[in-house]
């Protein structure tokens, strides 16, 4: 069906949404929703840390988020309330904790393309800290999710420092899905836990040994 | 002077404060402040690890007080608030990072004692999560100082967990400063940073290895 303007223009939706694409974009999620059940990232490196923490194969724990507490009150019989509070700027990443001697420490980061990882989604001082800890030789990594493949890869802070030189040469912005492919770990996805990435974090070290 | 109640028993009161005492409290008071700069541990510990930092000596960290966030505000053109929040017990230690390949995990305490550190300074799931780290192959300890005394020390988790075995079985609930001389890491005290413990941790290191 053609609409037209009341001056006999064709009218043409700005974001046009068909009900097929709609319905597809649907389907899709609730495929996604499905097989990995509805978890974020985060839920799914939550649920593995839990796994190892149970079964003492590591200590590894998310950093609390960092707030600026401004103003406490006391209510009597009650917990502590706090009333007033900012968001700070992290100075490391969110994970960190220890493997059979190894010190890990690592950031959740997640990209929709299918062809490439976007380097934005890094802040700088993430890639400061990463250094930090490599030059005391931890163990520094990037836990990427490709979410509309759903892939998992542990990208070692080398492959990203390579590529965030590059880019501030002037050169490509992101690293290309198949360059990941050749230099990182891919995480094969399971049951329980859905992503056993120490598994995978093996061969990086091994790799470092 | 004595002073008399009106049916004439001698007046004494329950917590004696005589000016003397007083003025000695203050200059003791003085003289703690002048000397470490009225700073808390948790500010030495702050000055030493980023120091370590700076210097690229270590990469330790204080973890964030965890928060549960329960209602954000977004007043436009400023920044978020934090309007409902709640304290949220940790399950690990406050400090945590990697110094020359070892994972390193602590906990401040501090207490006024001349004689002995009373166990109950330390939490059940403080031993538990230092327990795990060092099954893991992490150093874990307790930075503890005796405020009185201005001495502080490293004290490893094996010898807390011996005193902590102890008191469940019934015994003391205290280690005493003397136990502590023998089996923990003093740190002396310098100009800056203050406390240079991992100086001192490199003994605690050397004698695990």
């Amino acid at each position: 069906m053609t609409i037209r303007y009341p001056n006999g223009k064709v009218y043409t939706p700005k974001t046009p949404i068909t009900k097929t694409e709609k319905t597809e974009k649907m389907e899709k999620e609730k495929d996604f929703s499905f097989s990995n059940r509805g978890k974020t990232l985060e839920d799914e490196i939550d649920e593995a840390n839990a796994y190892y923490l149970n079964r003492q194969l590591a200590v590894i724990h998310k950093k609390p988020v960092p707030v600026q507490i401004v103003k406490v009150e006391y209510p009597s019989r009650s917990a502590a309330v706090i009333r007033e509070a900012y968001f700070r700027t992290p100075s490391t990443t969110d994970y960190n904790g220890v493997w059979n001697g190894y010190y890990i420490d690592f950031d959740a980061k997640e990209t929709s393309s299918k062809t490439s990882f976007p380097l934005k989604n890094i802040h700088t001082h993430q890639m400061t800290h990463m250094q930090k800890v490599t030059e005391q030789l931890g163990v520094a990594f990037i836990l990427m999710r490709f979410s509309t493949l759903e892939r998992y890869f542990i990208v070692p802070y080398e492959v990203l420092q390579k590529a965030w030189c590059a880019m501030e040469k002037g050169e490509r912005k992101s690293i290309p899905l198949t360059q990941i492919e050749q230099e990182a770990y891919e995480i094969p996805t399971s049951y329980y836990p859905r992503i056993d990435y120490l598994n995978v974090l093996q061969q990086f070290i091994e790799s470092k040994d």
